[in-house]
């Protein structure tokens, strides 16, 4: 058994099965091995972005990591965004990265790179393999660190010799310690809820699952409290028959409106909500100055156990009444576009389980609140702010769920940084929707510029503008693979909604806003 | 005068006036500098490794650094695969990072990214501007650092409030230490080859241009020496009236060949070769054990002027005999493709002063030799092994030089990790004409896994075929406003290329080999 052998086994016996990957010459011994052992399922990608968002969606569905395969450095680093997001969404992944042999890459030959300086502000575990024999013990350690909770990003460095050498050992892979909470913040919470003012649970992470939510909702109705998720949290179960949660908006002004009065805000698996970006005069922190921010659960903590705890404390059990139980629209609004109708047309269309990307970006901000009477789905946001998630993201939520519809809620500027996920869509043929809001424009940007007091004159505009040429996203899309129409209308949006809701593969819509 | 006016000053003041851009929410104090202030000439990229190779190229081809403007430490990630071809490569670039305000950074919002840790591995000088009142006298420094010989990559890190904050103090960059050589070593170069043995010139960077090159092999001609070049130099100018130099071949067999036999070794501007992977059982470097390996001039040493001396120790001037003065073919091949002929074709076809850009991977290894002939043109290659440089590359190419004709070599792989890039040459109109070698594989991993000795089966067949879907490059192309065709004999590639050199914007031909 060769080092990449080893590899493979240890993957397999330690639950992995899925590689997003995009190899180079460092990494053929592993494709090899992979060859002779079944057991995992492959998913080439065109980009390497493509590959860690793809991950990370999966992780986010599935709570197991998925590897990467990624070639040296430079692979490494063009995948770097995306797994930023994955490291703000707390997603654990395993990447592996090929490299040079270890005796080869004292003599710098072109491709050898820092690898280990690009992996490190987003990795929870580095590890360079230097033998073969210790390849299966390295990546057993990796993916115990990967499957840390929330989740981290390990990267596993594999130099060509170590994967060719004979002398491998394949490992399992010893389950992390589990999260854990502290009683005395679980009774300073109850405290501070019995106390009567104004107090705000902001959740996030795992506890922003169907039945956590539910607690935590029961929790605030009892005791007069309010909930709130982040403004981008990784993933919310959500829609008909749970419990609806509102996100901390993105407009510096409107967060401040949405935690004016706020005396104590206690965070769950959430970090102390913060702007996206400083403005000249406006505060960074979103909350009141006079408010208290106490921590029930860090990110690393066992937040659902804590609000079990907490809800114990407080004699509160789930209450069926906090269930959102709206009806979905009848029928799907026609006419001109809006934010608003196009979430209506999405309640109204989409078949229960569906999985939501939402790289909207601006034009996107109306579509959580109008899907509180959709079906049940789960709804993943960009996480870390690094766009060119959507697409990626989309094709890792598929290979995770193949029995689910996927819709992609996709701002046109964004998407084309990660463009190239259509094609592994296509190759694949996976459930997906991507629904493209072709505005032409960086329009967030330019709502920015303005925030800045500047009128954009021919300079500016014409960094800001997606027009001339104009992309044409159906041929973009076909030419990858994927069927795809434009729609300039709600009709015309409905019409194609639901023939790629029934269509076996993906399908691209470019809807002009 | 606010910080960014500065920086906007700072750069007309040293010299830069193109700006590779990426820009993000953090840039906008800058943007609306630049629309403020004119002299500047900003392109606009879909991602940031388009950005980044098109600097690359800029540099290569004028020796002037470009600026490129990118967004956070993500936005600086999804530029480095090609910084890391640029510093292999030697090339001066300016990247401008935008980055959260000062004192909002603590508060680690979601964009917030080790910029640093990220941009160290790749960067020559890397700097973080702490008030608006320095952000022209540390931008100044900066652009002294990217003029350093050869050529190095300086990041400027610019938070949101040094480009709002009033107090900016506009600078003007000091022109670096020139290079200079060291005379024993030109000493020792002379002995060496008035001794007999038999030697080999190994030449890269600015000696790699038409006066220097020709001296080298005046020099190479009177002693009996060899000339060659590093498998994937920045820059040689060729073709018709010049010298010809070799390249050592990639293969590592056919490598150990072409230095078969040598005794002495001169590296001029080049280091010592070595393999571009290890493979088992073969050596890592290139040269006979025996041979003694001389540096005449590193790198960062003045190569040209050390060359000068070198002939005037030895007594050579300048040899008019050596200029190749072969008539190009009088017309293009005809009949089914190859890659011999489709070098010839473009040796019939390409106007003088041509710029080749080569990622043309494993179809192109005869595409060099074959184009001796070829009317006067620069040949550049993707220095630093990281694919997805060609279409970025051949855009700053056209930028720098709008009155001469870009042709890019681009293997179809390579060719999807950046091919954003074709919407950049849509809109600014750029003479770029890209002939896609369309295999639909990854033929080079193909070729690697033989080497490796396995047979592939379907799961290494699927992680190195790009068939299921094929990628239909007449609409990627047309999809981001470049007209193309398709060619499946050369007669048809004789057709559409011949237009296409007369046409005035970009033009793609997926050539089916």
């Amino acid at each position: 058994m060769n080092g990449a052998e080893s590899l493979v086994h240890t993957l397999i016996a330690s639950g992995i099965d899925t590689v997003f990957a995009n190899p180079g010459t460092s990494e053929m011994h592993f494709v090899a091995a992979l060859d002779r052992i079944p057991g995992i399922h492959c998913i080439l990608c065109l980009d390497e972005n493509t590959a860690t968002g793809a991950a990370d969606a999966y992780w986010r569905m599935t709570r197991k990591p998925a590897a990467t395969l990624l070639h040296c450095g430079p692979g490494l680093a063009n995948g770097l965004s995306n797994l930023h997001n994955a490291m703000r969404a707390g997603s654990g992944i395993l990447n592996i990265v090929g490299d040079q042999a270890t005796y080869h890459r004292p003599l710098d030959a072109p491709l050898t790179a820092d690898v280990e300086g690009w992996a490190a502000p987003i990795s929870g575990f580095v590890q360079r393999c230097m033998k073969s024999s210790e390849v299966g013990r390295d990546a057993a350690a990796a993916i115990t660190a990967a499957n840390t909770y929330p989740g981290k990003i390990a990267t596993l460095i594999l130099p060509a010799d170590t994967a060719w050498d004979e002398g491998g050992i394949s490992a399992t892979a010893e389950p992390p310690e589990p999260p854990s909470f502290r009683e005395d913040a679980v009774a300073k919470a109850a405290g501070i809820l019995n106390a009567g003012e104004d107090t705000m649970l902001l959740i996030s992470g795992a506890a922003l699952m169907e039945a956590p939510l539910h607690l935590a909702a029961a929790i605030a109705h009892a005791t007069g409290s309010k909930i709130l998720a982040p403004v981008s949290p990784a993933r919310v179960e959500r829609g008909q028959g749970r419990v609806p949660i509102a996100r901390v908006p993105y407009p510096v002004d409107l967060a401040l409106d949405a935690l004016a009065g706020i005396k104590n805000l206690i965070l769950i698996g959430a970090t102390a909500p913060v702007a996206f970006f400083a403005y000249p005069g406006k505060p960074g922190y979103l909350y009141p100055l006079n408010c208290n921010v106490h921590i029930l659960a860090r990110p690393d903590e066992d937040a659902c156990a804590a609000l079990a705890a907490l809800a114990s404390a407080l004699n509160v059990s789930h209450d069926p009444r906090l269930r959102r139980d709206d009806h979905r629209p009848a029928a799907p609004p026609t006419g001109s576009i809006t934010p608003e109708k196009l979430a209506q047309s999405l309640a109204a269309l989409m078949p229960p389980q569906t999985i939501i990307i939402d790289e909207a970006i601006s034009y996107g901000r109306g579509f959580y609140p109008y899907t509180y009477n959709a079906p049940p789905h789960d709804w993943l946001q960009l996480t870390g702010g690094a766009i060119g998630a959507g697409l990626p993201m989309a094709t890792g939520a598929a290979i995770a769920c193949p029995t689910r519809r996927v819709i992609t809620l996709q701002a046109d500027g964004s998407a084309m940084y990660t463009v190239q996920a259509l094609w592994t869509q296509a190759r694949e043929k996976l459930a997906v929707t991507t629904i493209i809001l072709s505005n032409r424009k960086y329009a967030i940007l330019l709502g920015e510029l303005a925030n800045v007091g500047a009128n954009p004159g021919a300079t500016a505009l014409n960094m800001l503008d997606l027009s001339n040429p104009d992309i044409d996203w159906i041929q973009l899309a076909e030419g990858m693979g994927v069927p795809a129409a434009r729609a300039a209308t709600m009709d015309e949006l409905n019409q194609y909604l639901t023939a790629a809701l029934e269509h076996d593969g993906p399908f691209l819509i470019e809807l002009l806003v």
